[in-house]
């Protein structure tokens, strides 16, 4: 195990496990958090929205209750408490509660609430992850694996010049992670065994379901993700990830490009 | 409608339907024949697989024959005579019936046949494709409709340099075209309606059934695809598709770009 060089990496930083390296061909990363500021992004296009609309709200309120219904929201798609519906459908309904919580869903039509919702299509992403992700392209096939459905996470490429191979979107699964279906159909999809692709991203939920079905794994911090919401649990590699970087930037030089 | 300026193409050159043209976001390629040069690669490689094997066959007659075996092949996928095969698996069976057919199976190895049946993912582009692609896909989503399975068009991809924004594969289908669930299949991932998407393809069967569907379409002549087995039938615009251009360089020099 290489040694320890990063003050909040107690455990290990660097390749913690080189032969499970060797064979691997793809990289799939988790997109929201790990390749893209959602919440930076959100906070400025809601409070932008609102200042063209002349509409008052408590914007960081709305963001933040937004993101964390992302979860329940998928939890009940995983149970089947609700048929499939893409993360779009789920943004919007969320919207549509939390508006009404927050009592200004009168101030808004069926157009604004569309509108606010398109804003997941159009984030940008953290400093280093486009040139890195140029950089890791040249050795290995790249592409998202994110619970974004495909035209969310094609528009967000577009628009943020991420340069994926391919994209994958939730919806060519009809699951959300961490179903193993959204893991093992990428690998089906790119007719590689769990052992050649390796699952990238700062939630370390996401990298245990990846790792219990024979994927690599990379993890770095994005200790900014959730501004003073940040939580304790993804700053620390809590596991012995095939790969542990201080960030996207970092993780394509320990992989050599 | 422009001026006749093209000999080969007495009925029309350029834009014929501009007002469909204006909702056009996406633009989606068949590939095999429309981006990539198959019969000239595989002409090359095949070849190459004798010589460095010490396998001698008649590698032109293979090459034919094997290309002349899609459209058969995949009509027993389309009328359920056979269960969804990916194009990789059905190139694997006319190859084994063929070489059998040949005389030279015992020759080769079942190794052989995996990697002759691979030479499909290392196809080289038109000369054209790499910088008209790079071009339209300034002002429009780019992405391949083809027939191949995902892996053989993101290898392919990766291989010959192709920008695509993002990679469709008839496995995301479970059709082939022009069943009509390939063409709006792409379109619900994309969440595009048919009219903000065009179809552009060297054949003009695959462009009547986008058509029908209501997509926008885009047709250029490859005149030497087929080498001396080319037919006179894709060489003339038979419909005032909505583009018609000399090949995909003059395309994206029509649509702008």
């Amino acid at each position: 195990m290489p040694p320890n060089i990063v003050a909040n990496l107690p455990s290990f930083h660097g390749v913690n496990d080189p032969p499970a390296l060797v064979p691997v061909r793809a990289l799939l990363f988790d997109t929201f958090g790990t390749v893209v500021d959602w919440r930076g992004s959100l906070l400025a296009d809601v409070a932008d929205f609102g200042r063209r609309r002349g509409i008052a709200a408590d914007w960081t309120r709305l963001v933040d209750g937004w993101s964390a219904d992302d979860d329940p929201s998928m939890d009940r798609v995983r149970r089947g408490g609700q048929p499939w519906t893409t993360l779009d459908g789920l943004h919007r309904q969320s919207l549509e509660r939390l508006v009404m919580e927050m009592g200004f869903r009168n101030d808004l039509t069926d157009g604004h609430l569309s509108e606010l919702t398109q804003l997941w299509h159009w984030l940008r992403p953290w400093p280093d992850a486009v040139e890195a992700l140029r950089r890791l392209k040249t050795r290995c096939f790249v592409a998202p694996l994110s619970n974004g459905n495909f035209s969310l996470m094609t528009n967000l490429a577009k628009h943020a010049g991420l340069p994926w191979d391919a994209v994958f979107g939730a919806d060519l699964f009809g699951h959300y992670k961490p179903d193993p279906e959204t893991y093992l159909g990428a690998c089906r999809l790119l007719d590689l065994a769990p052992g050649e692709v390796m699952m990238v991203a700062a939630h370390q939920y996401d990298l245990r379901a990846a790792r219990a079905l024979g994927l690599a794994t990379a993890f770095f911090p994005r200790p900014t993700e959730y501004g003073p919401r940040q939580e304790e649990k993804d700053l620390d590699a809590e596991e012995p990830w095939t790969v542990v970087a201080h960030d996207l930037r970092d993780l394509a030089s320990l992989l050599g490009t």
